[in-house]
């Protein structure tokens, strides 16, 4: 049974992981019989959002205590594991994977990505593991690996920082997924051009099925 | 068009709704086309519980502020709504169903049920509008509408309490729902009695296969 690794950065679409998202990646690994070990980096939230005003607030919340609430509990501390032992791993989206695993709403094409989040995923890289970044998440594989393709949707200013970093962009519809082949590393643009979460949930499960489809198969 | 009100409880299984339940009753609404006004109670959550530890904190957050986190954004305040506007009312499960939107974990069988969610859940019922309760949500049925048929799974404390409500517990497994004709009410264990998200999910399509069913039909 493969053994996926869900990285998440808190709970809720503006300060953290988007839920529909992060959701459905479990749904869809669920499906296919997987087994899943959530984690999330143990550091506060850059920014803390009130999601009906949209307004940020003067609160401190946790980003792997948060990401908690979507794991029921069971979110692991990112330091604590190893991006190999790992058949594959999946970044969802939301505004915490910009600001949360890397300063990418900040910093732009200039953006920082968190240790623990750039050394697992360099180990599950290098170990041969596909990975899959789901809605703004692939801007974090244009900044730890350059010359990927991948897709954020069609967003022009998106791509274009994408593109500064050296990774390639392509563009995409929500159902639809990017697969560098050799990169092992797919994508899926979810809310980034989603009008509602049916779409969002069936471009994930593409997504899922073309990563799973990449375990145990030669680069 | 079917248009149904999906009442929630904040965004977190130990203090809120489940989230799990709450995407999934999202997702299968959406697979039918419906449409969907999410509104949660404007007051300040019974309790804030750190999810990692299962602690309960010294800090307030708002029922539905947080359930924006779940809605995107678009929480009403369920205190402008009115319960026959809409052709169903679904409520998923999750601890804060028992300790935000009535007070069933503290005070079992004796438990109010908060006074907006009355008002809309029984706008709703004698509008003959169908209701979906999910987990631990059918005790606020078992208050409101003595004599329903309903079902918690196989917990036989809760299901104890609920009789000495006036209702009346059927056993269910987590993927069969409990449908009470006369009374238009319709009933899942989900995370109740699941071992994992896939039956719930499953569980909560059922469910809302056999709400939507129910509308626009003779009671």
């Amino acid at each position: 049974m493969p053994h996926v690794l869900v990285i998440l950065s808190g709970c809720g679409v503006y300060d953290g992981s988007e839920i529909h998202e992060a959701v459905s990646t479990l749904l869809h690994l669920d499906r296919h019989g997987v087994k899943v070990t959530i984690a999330a980096p143990d550091v506060d939230q850059a920014q803390v959002v009130n999601h009906l005003s949209g307004e940020q607030v003067a609160e401190k919340r946790n980003v792997r205590i948060e990401a908690a609430r979507i794991a029921r509990g069971a979110a692991e501390d990112l330091a604590t594991v190893s991006g190999s032992e790992f058949d594959a791993v999946i970044l969802p989206g939301g505004f915490g994977a910009a600001t949360n695993l890397c300063d990418f709403a900040v910093s732009g094409s200039g953006c920082q990505v968190n240790a623990e989040v750039k050394r697992v995923l360099e180990e599950a890289h290098h170990a041969g593991r596909p990975l899959g970044f789901i809605c703004i998440a692939p801007t974090i594989a244009a900044r730890l690996f350059p010359g990927t393709s991948l897709t954020i949707g069609s967003d022009e200013a998106t791509a274009a920082a994408i593109e500064k970093m050296g990774a390639r962009h392509a563009k995409r519809l929500t159902e639809e997924v990017c697969v560098d082949e050799s990169n092992r590393i797919a994508t899926t643009p979810a809310y980034m051009t989603a009008q509602g979460i049916g779409e969002v949930h069936r471009g994930i499960g593409n997504l899922v099925d073309q990563l799973l489809g990449m375990v145990g198969q030669p680069a």
